[in-house]
């Protein structure tokens, strides 16, 4: 009987569980919405049920399954599984993987939502053969894994791969965690709709997003409004996406100068929605910062399992513990 | 009979050779000044002579050598061990560990001499007992290292480790490597320079350091000198070095949000000189750009292994390769 893995991506909105056959294939998905004011307990239960059902959907039991990986939107300590603090689920100082293995009846992995698409991309996705990756995922934030050697770095206190949080401009714009001039505050969707307000809320620059979207304010965009306003040339978008993605191409750049990956993966839902359009405007920030080695030597890829990499990775790293 | 190794620091002005007991003890030391006029065959010779130097002070021959370890101030191709380009020797596409091989009659490990001394204080140093450590030199350039559960990081091309040339400022200081904003071009000897000859000679700023070097447009400045300077608490020195060292600071804040290393180890002239003063200056700017992780979680430390770091470092590498 083959031996199956559970992959549950634990989003800010949404849960998405898959199940995973030895092989890597994936036999079910199923998913629902995050319920945040529920606490830990409560997700845990939610994510229980969610699981439950894309069981029923490959036609199996809680019996065939050995493990259970979780990718929360947070670093991990990974000697506890405890997560200090999860903003996007409104905790602080959880015993998460603990409870959660009460809940399931099963030994759970947890790890940091990016890290897990980071290391599918890596094993079966678009760095697939490439032994050093690093991942850029773009949505509200801007996430980051980096997977050397096959194996996801973690660092101390598994902290390593906030690559948002890399600065790039000492001294300059504000990001959300309240240092200036993060990667992060230039390239993520906050950043994005920031810098929305300050061109068409106060400097009166015209643009086709006040058409586009209802939120006047612009205090979130979708990816696909986003797309639709580059696609139709809006001077706008199109001047703060490609600032965005010239400051992501001067970070790869940097990750070049530091660890010189085989490959970098850029994925999350703005790069979903635009990534054939920006990965050019990237790749022109990168070459006009590389050092030491030539374009050419650069693998610059877009995920190719969109939202299966993060539940994926996760269940990978289930499967490789069951086998420790 | 015990199987010695030699370690070579090729500088581009002086050669240091070391013979190292299996044991990692230094037996014996010997220095000469690098003729960088003589080309990689000639420079070879220089080293050999020198190794051969340093053998007899230890009482043994070359029988008892087993392996040549050679660090080069530049990177090196992990594949080949062709150097591409070395502007400290004057050198571009040299098969250098081919020619070392013949010269030598020994198998010879060409390493970049950074990554050398930051594997040696690894196993040696200020970083023993660490797994994961990142190195900076801060000399003419800034030089750096990484090393991954006890293994120096070569990345693709040998180009990984080069962390003077991430940009800490987009659009910042011009660099030497023709980047602007690189760590490099806020902190090392170069950049201060720069900034003396700006501040002193275009702007009128009175400084200690006119008495102290009889080299009037700053060219270049020794880092004793440097230290006096700073000791007597010069106004331009101070500023210069210490906005040096924020810079720093700055740049390992953000190799722990992407790696969270055990441990940073700083070393090179400037450090040798001045790094009581400066070390809490990195620290300073470290904690105001430090990302998920308490500046109590972070190991900053000199070097504890001087000039011996980068030959001894190259002494370890040959003598792992030796024992595969």
């Amino acid at each position: 009987m083959d031996r199956l893995t559970v992959g549950i991506d634990l989003g800010g909105t949404k849960i998405l569980a898959l199940i995973v056959a030895e092989s890597g294939e994936i036999l079910a998905r199923a998913k629902s919405k995050t319920k945040t004011g529920l606490g830990v307990e409560g997700i845990g239960g939610q994510m229980h049920k969610t699981a439950e059902k894309a069981l029923k959907r490959a036609g199996v039991s809680w019996e065939a399954v050995e493990r259970v990986g979780i990718a929360v939107p947070t670093s991990v300590d990974p000697a506890t599984g405890d997560v200090l603090h999860a903003p996007a689920l409104g905790w602080r100082n959880q015993p998460a993987r603990a409870v959660f293995e009460s809940i399931f009846e099963h030994r759970v992995v947890l790890e940091n939502d990016v890290n897990c698409g980071t290391l599918a991309e890596c094993r079966a996705g678009a760095a697939k053969g490439a032994a050093t990756v690093v991942g850029y995922f773009v949505g509200t934030g801007l996430g980051g894994g980096v997977v050397i050697d096959g194996e996801i770095r973690r660092g101390r206190r598994g902290v390593a791969g906030e690559l948002g949080h890399e600065i790039i401009r000492h001294n300059g714009k504000l990001c959300g965690c309240g240092h200036r001039g993060c990667v992060e505050a230039y390239a993520s969707k906050t950043a994005f709709c920031r810098e929305f307000r300050r061109l068409i809320l106060k400097k009166g620059r015209k643009s086709v997003l006040s058409d586009l979207t209802s939120d006047t304010t612009f205090k979130s965009i979708k990816s696909s409004v986003l797309a639709e306003a580059y696609r139709r040339e809006d001077p706008v978008v199109c001047k703060v996406l490609r600032k965005g993605a010239w400051m992501l191409g001067v970070a790869t750049a940097n990750l070049h100068a530091i660890l010189a990956p085989d490959c970098v993966v850029y994925g999350g839902g703005v790069m979903e929605a635009l990534g054939p359009e920006l990965l050019p405007e990237i790749r022109r920030g990168l070459e006009a910062h590389l050092f030491g080695i030539t374009p050419e030597d650069v693998s610059l890829r877009l995920s190719a399992l969109g939202d299966d990499a993060v539940p994926l990775g996760a269940a990978c790293l289930a499967a490789d513990t069951a086998n420790e």
